[in-house]
């Protein structure tokens, strides 16, 4: 049933894509996000299942809805 | 930053609206995610901070797209 690559490969990608359109590097990012660099890199190479609270804050960072940052996935 | 109520009870209750449009009771939608009811009722009352697999397997079992889940969360 599952689209490859895997959601959390899928996921990591449309964050990264997100997150450089709009001028951050991985690492000021985190910061905005308030999350650690390392999980943000976790994030993005699609290591990390993560949870609704730390979706929220990623799209709220992006200042864009969770449906927006989920589109396509 | 986040709209009230929280977003774990803003997707409990969008979840809940889905599966019944859907003809589903909380046992029977469950098991069409492959979830234990008991999981799938704390999801439904906003207890759950659940992660993306789950998010997907929900979405799937509702034959959405992980974005359509979160619309207007």
């Amino acid at each position: 049933m599952n689209a490859s690559p895997d959601i959390l490969n899928r996921f990591g990608n449309r964050v990264r894509k997100l997150r450089k359109a709009q001028g951050y590097s991985q690492e000021s990012f985190a910061a905005e996000c308030g999350l650690d660099r390392t999980y943000m890199g976790g994030i993005e190479r699609g290591e990390r299942n993560l949870a609704l609270r730390n979706l929220e804050r990623i799209a709220q960072a992006l200042k864009i809805s969770l449906s927006e940052l989920l589109k396509g996935l």
